[in-house]
């Protein structure tokens, strides 16, 4: 299977959880935005009259003829077909939900710049994101990273990642969010990163790994950048 | 199967959707916070050092020696076990999407009356939610409503629901959505539905579903209030 990729290009965006994915196993896929006219091949899936499920935003894959939209969805869909997830269903599901709840994060942490509109420029709402991220930074940031600490301090050592021994798309997702919170609040995250030790192993095992370890040394990571969803606005990092 | 069901007294919020799954499908369940003693049994799970997997907030729910959360996620497992979701794969997924697609909207008509902080008081971010509800209603309700639209208008008629013909968890998910911005926004609904017949036959219809009918008549439905995700505080409505 070439699995086809929507997103836009120039950020990394949510469309980089599925990246991580498709890059650690190896699979073949194309980013199609990215490309000679890819952009529009996007728009037309987007409002296309003959698709039959349409989605609302990107990222979206297309599998064979399975148009497939949400990136936790899409990560749900590739998951065991990767290998990056467990065969059972009670072991997708918490692998899901552990998705789910790095999602909630992110749209969080794109909220800090953002609290007002997402289509009014940061620029234009200066203010009140000072006020929202002083209480992410403060209370935010550490009640998830405590929670993924909790969740895998339930595992005796030697079972580094959060579903223990097996690498899943959700120690992806977490290595991608601890990276871009430290690099939109380099202060605050050195702060809290003392307490967790365990969150940041998984960060580090997963930057190793040799498919991502070749993918962020190549062409087709994009660096960070304000105009993503983590951006390095030092007034917002206290 | 006796589900339990944990989510806060009080509010419909997110343990809403799931409720309306299993109303309407008339599955046995306990819900379990709202009985005497209910609420620290719904901590001691959320804390305790023996639960596995566990939730980063309710609701949650519990089947048999599973523990499941994330309010999506709870209906992925319930929907083919309830009769709420196709058999197929990519139906499922598809049922899930829209699902997701729900949720994002919620997000947002809650961060409309709390756009800084959850943990302060509406009233100390009156300001920015006044800012922040003249976009939702303009461009963010119009948006997801003109999405979910799109989808039904991709069926003929007496395929009246987001699948077709059968109904999906996805459905009573819309219906509680329209009616929860009925009664946070009820000047702007007032316009809105004019040009989102489908989406408002959808609730229509699930409204007189058997299930749901005698859910909404008894004590168990929670009425809207000013604690809730849907909150009608009129200066936001625009």
């Amino acid at each position: 299977m070439r699995y086809e990729l929507y997103y836009w290009d120039g950020i990394q965006g949510r469309g980089e959880y599925v990246r991580l994915a498709l890059e650690d196993a190896g699979a073949r896929y194309v980013d199609v935005a990215r490309g000679d006219g890819g952009e529009d091949a996007m728009l037309a899936l987007l409002d296309g009259r003959r698709v039959a499920r349409p989605p609302f935003a990107p990222p979206f894959l297309k599998a064979g003829r399975q148009l497939i939209g949400q990136t936790a969805n899409i990560l749900l869909y590739l998951g065991p077909r990767l290998g990056l997830a467990p065969a059972s269903e009670s072991g997708r599901l918490w692998t899901h939900q552990l998705q789910l709840t790095l999602a909630d994060l992110v749209v969080e942490a794109h909220d800090v710049h953002h609290p007002i509109a997402g289509s009014l420029y940061y620029e234009d709402q200066r203010r009140e994101a000072k006020r929202r991220a002083k209480n992410f930074v403060a209370e935010r940031i550490p009640k998830f990273l405590d929670y993924f600490e909790r969740v895998l301090a339930r595992h005796p050592r030697g079972k580094p990642y959060l579903l223990g021994r097996a690498v899943t798309y959700a120690d992806l997702s977490l290595f991608q969010v601890v990276e871009g919170l430290g690099y939109a609040f380099p202060k605050a995250m050195a702060r809290v990163a003392r307490g967790h030790r365990r969150v940041i192993g998984v960060r580090d095992r997963v930057r190793e790994r040799p498919g991502i370890a070749a993918y962020l040394a190549s062409p087709r990571r994009i660096p960070f950048n304000e105009q993503d969803i983590f951006r390095h606005y030092p007034a917002l990092d206290a």
